[in-house]
């Protein structure tokens, strides 16, 4: 069994992992660490956890095979600064903090998209979990960026659900505001970008072209719909460049190129991701979805953990999707 | 033209009020205080007025001839007690400091529910504005209440938007919480079972029977659909109690007994109040709809403000419902 | 492995069924029924299961160990009159035709509230699965019912979400309709009363007074919320009746009696049902959640198959809430 | 007063149609004409109505000064072809019929687009009313375009309310699927798409670049909300450019350019659109918002007559917005 540790145990990426590894069968949880909530049954603060756990917040952890942290961005860092936490112990970071700055204080870590990087993450101890809208977008990317087949700019709109504003309150998270409401926010300058731009360049794109990227906020709680563009004038046919998606996610058990158009709520409660590709008026039009809590955050996050443990990647993530 | 002042201003029932008196062919704003926001476009507060006010909260009124507070419930009496306002100038006050307690600094407030009290508000410079629940709830049992008919317990469930909640953020108004979600609150002991209990007593059922009501929480924004019944034991035909209820509103423009099954939406946005009732196992059903924003809150505050005026009822208050 | 078929394979409850279902460890799908899609890759219909399964749509069966009716109500009887199944294949009936009315063509059907009639279930080869309604009042009532303390008129309003009216599309179920709206269906008349009021008889309470029954169309797409209160006049105390509760659910891995207030949303996507119990003016207040499609439905069905197979009741039905 | 019939009497259209003019001070409504529905009153279609009117529908129109044409696409030529209308008739169509294809059975229909053929409409007695999505890209798009100034391809994602679908039941606006879900349809391909390159060339843009226009159908009932870019590499200053746009609907009582990002519920229920401009990379971005109901159809279509009956252009149109 796993002994598994998650730091900042209230949020929504935390409580999302515990409801995903209840349920794994080589997983313990030893502890989940909250500064603001020791002593409480993690299922009064978690309250879909009754009768799922005893569990209890606690302060610290004791000799967990990994930890997860689930903390606020920039607070990993600052954890992993604090805490003696011996080497051999992985970490798997749901935060920003290691994504794009891949060494710190003696840990290296590995880019945690799992489709682009099974093999790095298999012999890591140390993983940064890719962001919501930035996995959705790159599974879009990933098979046209390894063979160098980006050479336009890129036109990107995604829109997300309300649990990845996280768990605080506020006025844009508000029902009144949100409820049958759309608004967009950062529109070209999303945090997520940089991550975006640094994998597609590793996987083999180099000479990367512009990605205007608009985030929209949507009036719905679970879900990432990317909806991508890039000009294509190659004489490559379009049953070609469907092949080289098959290909790239052929030993990937989770992505999935749809014949049909499809709709988000295909892969909500799941850590599948689904994409549909067309050809328009000169360009290649590529639909993603993903739950951006699940294949989002600690769907994935768990993913990697089967890797780094040498599990099956499935395991503890067949999720029966809700569909509606 | 009558001068209005608005006391809170930014919450949501002063925002519900500007969009009606910004439209009132009787009215004009010469204040809308805020101790908060003092200096600011109101239209920056309340976004949806964009390019149709230029009105600037301010932290004092001048001379208006009505003032209208929309504060925090208590905050009321510190108001009147605080500022110095002539006894010519009308007080509605939307908060329910004084709806069980009509006297206060030496004005005698009306009940402000329009279909019971119309002569009396004419009369009065003084109006309590009834709860959201309460006038839902009223108006279903009024007609009965009038005749003595209620003598037996009465049953109430009743599900409410989220702008009932008022605008600052709380866990249960958090749009990841409350989408797709019903939950409870105050069951059998909610604050506006007094108002009701003094509402129905006047108007002649004295020996009021219990009230059960279970306040419930919907996933949408505006809105309340009250679901009721008691006992029908007596030899009075179907007919003649839907005769009743349209006797009683005969005069009433806003009130209205269908036919057919009514649903929430029929109403929203408008100050209207549709009711519809069956008979089964020896019970009276009675189902009522209003916009909790308009009719009970804002709308019906003005409602009040032009029987106060002597103007027609309707007056500004003919307003598009959205239906959808 | 137990052979499965499914009959009406393309509706919602049979679409649950294979979420349910693909991840069973215990189960192989050999056929999936319909009549009006024979051929069709069963994946195209419920487009969540892309990457899940290759099954295509059948019109008969081979040799199933247990089959699945999720015909349209009334069409149960005309399947088991029209095809020869042998007796010794069980029948897990998701319809309505034989919970009230158990004895057909000489198969002797059992009640499939698991939670009541737990070792029956496992003695039987045909069971008539529960309604979603039923199930979700029933968990609440039975345990008085056991212990015969039902004894004044039950007051229950409950509200549903969009899968419980089925796939074909309708004037209540269009999203321009049902979206932000409420509304009654079938007050007092409800045709889940019979299966509920058998069930509390049969528990023991054979003097079962009048329930009142209003059920309610909800703006969301899956769960039921049961608000409920009869009269307690008892010299019992509180602490004792939350007692008969948990002892009535010691054994039952899936229903729990919550401290704190329930939200629906805790059991969605879950085989769970929760229930809250207050006390307040003379009257006990049960409140009751549960997801409509899965312990309303298709995981009910799974928890029935798993206990008629000897199987542990849980098996394939530890599903992750969506919780948001 | 202007006598009004409505063709095409049971579809939202001319509901929302209804809601207007039956408060429009100089409007009185002769006929609304339904071949499936004559005979039953108005109100018991459009259930909103309830106590505002009692107009029942017919089957024919006697002698209206305007008809308004609610039909699907296609039928407006069927209807002009089958019935007799004097020339004096005055015909707003909101159907597609006319919008690119001007003259017809000897009448020349103005594209009633008011923004920009303001004084063509006054002069007209037939008038082609705007799409829901032409409408809301156009006015983002139009003071650039009669400047001149599109030069380089356009981008634009905009996210419609289900009411854009119609009344008729269907797969994608059945609430179970439609509810917190996204899709996309006719990406690159929607046929508003010509009529929005035949105003902007009208408007003066002769050399159109592309547009690329992604439709998304949003889990809400009423609204639109476009996201839309274009480079943007010439000199002038980004002030200079707003000033472009505050020019240009200098004169427009309905359109706003808001210096704060909007969001889609400040015009929900209103037939304002409002408008937000800002630069990035090199592109300038606009969104643009409308309600599809209002500005997208009933409303532009009620402007158009206020214009064309030389009233003034707001009158019958000072919405109160729903804000939530």
């Amino acid at each position: 069994m796993i002994n598994v540790s998650i730091a900042g145990g209230t949020g929504y990426t935390a409580g999302e992992l515990l409801r995903i590894l209840l349920r794994h069968p080589e997983v313990n949880i030893e502890s989940v660490i909250s500064t603001t909530s020791v002593g409480m049954p993690v299922a009064e603060m978690h309250r879909d956890l009754l009768g799922e756990t005893d569990l209890v917040f606690s302060d610290t952890f004791r000799r967990p095979d990994v930890i997860f942290l689930c903390l606020g961005h920039g607070l990993s860092r600052t954890f992993l600064e604090e805490n003696d936490i011996p080497a051999s112990c992985k970490i798997i970071d749901l935060g920003n903090d290691f994504r794009n700055d891949l060494a710190f204080n003696g840990r290296n870590f590995v880019f945690g998209l799992c489709e682009q990087n099974r093999e790095q993450i298999r012999g890591t101890n140390n993983v940064a979990n890719p962001g919501c809208f930035a996995t959705t977008i790159m599974l879009a990317l990933l098979p046209l960026a390894a063979k160098k087949l980006l050479t336009d700019e890129i036109h990107v709109h995604a829109i997300t659900g309300s649990t990845g504003a996280g768990k605080k309150p506020a006025e844009t998270t508000h029902f009144s505001y949100r409820d049958n409401n759309i608004s967009v926010y950062k529109p070209f300058t999303h945090q997520h970008l940089e991550e975006i731009r640094n994998t597609l360049i590793s996987a083999g794109n180099d000479d990367l072209p512009q990605i205007n990227f608009v985030p929209m906020r949507g009036d719905f709680t679970r879900g990432i719909f990317a909806s991508i563009y890039t000009k294509w004038e190659g004489a490559m046919s379009e049953s070609a460049v469907v092949d080289i998606y098959e290909e790239y996610y052929r030993s990937s058990p989770f992505v999935f190129v749809s014949k049909q158009p499809v709709s988000m709520k295909e892969v909500v409660n799941t850590n599948k991701g689904l994409l549909h590709i067309e050809f328009h008026n000169g360009y290649i039009y590529i639909t993603s979805v993903t739950d951006n809590l699940v294949k989002g955050a600690s769907g994935q996050a768990v993913q990697n953990m089967n890797l780094m443990f040498g599990l099956d990647e499935t395991t503890g993530l067949k999720l029966k999707g809700s569909a509606f």
